[in-house]
């Protein structure tokens, strides 16, 4: 038996994704933009798949854009905004513990004549609004905050942003990473005033290489990706249908969100109460994370060998997010976190399929290999 | 039976490749940039796919980047190349009959400062090398031509573009859009001098949502596409793991290139044999193009009437590019083809595995339509 506690990094994908892929590739493999019935076939699976996301989101179909994963998405959402709004204002708002294809286009973007600023989290890795609200100014276009953290899991008040743009008399557009929050809290992107709104497929059993932004029915963006005009001219490229579709299904399985939460949260909470018996065991996380991620440091023990020596355990669990592959966590650091805690420390990243036998093979790795390396 | 000939807008992916994406889907599902055993199995086999695509164009896998399709490739390029040369000159040469992807982009860094040039098609969608050597400067940084067009086939000197540049005495970048020749005619990328080049997986039975950027060992260009810093930094987002991977069985799968043009030529030779009975029937691909596409039209038909009347027997073809969708096409246009010609050109693209009885079908299916709408 292994214990793949790397859900943040990627999830297995689910049977009725894999399936659906399988067709998608096997039978249905016309291109959705062909004026033929193999076409007809293919682009009825990619709407149907585009409804899926929709219905679970409770917005409308036009107002979903498929993309080929979690970076497109915040290209198109970022590139796209700061194109369409450059001539209002040139101030564009981010935080420092963004996924780094956020940061990476708000540096972009500053190397092109914007001036793009960067809030600092607490130490519970959390954004806070009288910041953004003391940043926030006529000259602002865009802030792009996320839901929830990759590496920490802290939930910001992503439904709140928009109210404190709007108390600014601001007319920024607000886009959302959702990429770790979606399919395991509830989002409503309207309500929440979401003007732009990134998901992935593959964090929530999809396949990898498919993705979608939400965009408000009201707001315009201009696209990054230009071509072939797919996806109403916004997202350019033949779209990667088996994924794409699988997309739809993994959506429609992910089930009862609170249902999902109470079960991972006691997941959570039982490796919590296990580690909380090791005085050489920190948690990173605030206690009020999503139960989904759990940042923990294991003093003595670097993170990579850590990794290794729970590997060989067949444990799975990472430090800090696959994209950051062996640096310091940025993320962290911006949290002030100690550098010794730092170097020390690892993700396990849950899923609503996580079994507490897993659990215990992760308590199990993490003592025997701290007794090994501290001694 | 059917009749899929509409192989240039996508593929039936072969039974290899589907059985590749499966694995990576349901078993092999890490996330390749974990650092742990479920990580590192991911990677090999995205790495063994990579050395696939190498291995056939001859090349060293460091020179393959993979990307999420064509369009993503030709963005990477473009831009690429453009932001890292921008110092050196502004001029950037391309022609009308590029992909919109190419096209689309070099309008794109029109609004940059950058002054884009298109080199118009002679008669028989050819760009012609002397107004290529006339048209580079010291002021030229990129020159981006296709090798075989997509919509009629024709076959671009792409082996002498790279000598035109060096002719006078350019540092100019060139990047090859392959997509419609890679698999279909030799390129050695290296010996043909060409810096950087595109490719789809879906084009030659792989699956939607894969492609590659040959870049030349000794050219440096700037990541479009930023984030996590996949595939070396150039190419940022989650590996599209199982259509990747995937692509290294399509390639593998090709075969032998001049057995497969042999047999799609006597193929093509035994339509063109069959309709040269039909004084209504014109062919608009010059006699030298690749076979796999031919671009005809019927006179007295409009291109969509044909379309749909075929799709209703089971032949699927296209009019023009998957990517134009009903627009009148841009190439036959800037081939100065007289527009009631284009009005009733339809493009038919053969694979390796397209049958003569396929071609009967869509024969009598010409036939029985101009019978009823041209009488």
């Amino acid at each position: 038996m292994n214990a793949y506690l790397d859900n943040s990094a990627t999830t297995k994908p689910c049977e009725k994704a894999v399936r659906k892929a399988f067709y998608l590739a096997s039978d249905c493999y016309g291109n959705p933009s062909s004026l033929h019935a193999i076409g007809y076939e293919a682009k009825k699976e990619l709407d149907a798949s585009r409804r899926a996301v929709a219905d679970f989101l409770g917005v409308s179909e036009n107002e979903i854009y498929f993309t080929s994963g979690g970076t497109a998405s915040n290209m198109t959402a970022i590139i796209g905004a700061a194109s369409a709004k450059k001539r209002e204002g040139k101030k564009i708002i981010t935080s420092r513990i963004e996924h780094p294809s956020v940061i990476k286009n708000f540096e972009l973007l500053g190397e092109q004549g914007f001036t793009p600023v960067f809030l600092e989290p607490d130490r519970n890795g959390k954004i806070s609004l009288d910041e953004l609200y003391s940043a926030v100014d006529e000259n602002t276009i865009l802030v792009s905050l996320m839901a929830v953290n990759n590496e920490v899991g802290s939930i910001q008040e992503f439904e709140k942003v928009k109210q404190v743009i709007k108390a600014k008399k601001s007319n920024a557009l607000y886009h959302c990473d959702a990429v770790q929050a979606f399919g395991k809290i509830k989002i409503n992107p309207s309500k929440a005033g979401i003007d732009l709104m990134s998901m992935s497929a593959h964090k929530i059993h999809g396949l990898k290489g498919s993705g979608a932004l939400y965009v408000n029915k009201n707001v315009r963006i201009r696209p990054a990706i230009v071509g072939g005009g797919q996806e109403s001219g916004l997202v350019s490229g033949t779209e990667a249908m088996p994924s794409l579709c699988a997309f739809g299904e993994a959506v429609k399985d992910i089930g009862d969100i609170n249902e999902n939460l109470k079960k991972v949260k006691s997941v959570r909470d039982f490796f919590l109460d296990k580690i909380s018996s090791l005085d050489y065991v920190f948690v990173n996380s605030p206690s009020d994370a999503l139960p989904y991620i759990l940042n923990i440091s294991i003093e003595g023990v670097p993170s990579q060998v850590m990794l290794n020596s729970l590997s060989a355990e067949g444990v799975y669990v990472s430090a800090g997010s696959a994209c950051s592959k062996g640096h310091r966590s940025n993320i962290l650091s911006s949290m002030k976190i100690e550098p010794a805690r730092i170097d020390t420390a690892i993700r396990v990243s849950l899923s609503k399929y996580t079994e507490k036998e897993e659990i215990d093979m992760l308590f199990d790795g993490i003592v025997k290999t701290a007794n090994r390396i501290r001694r």
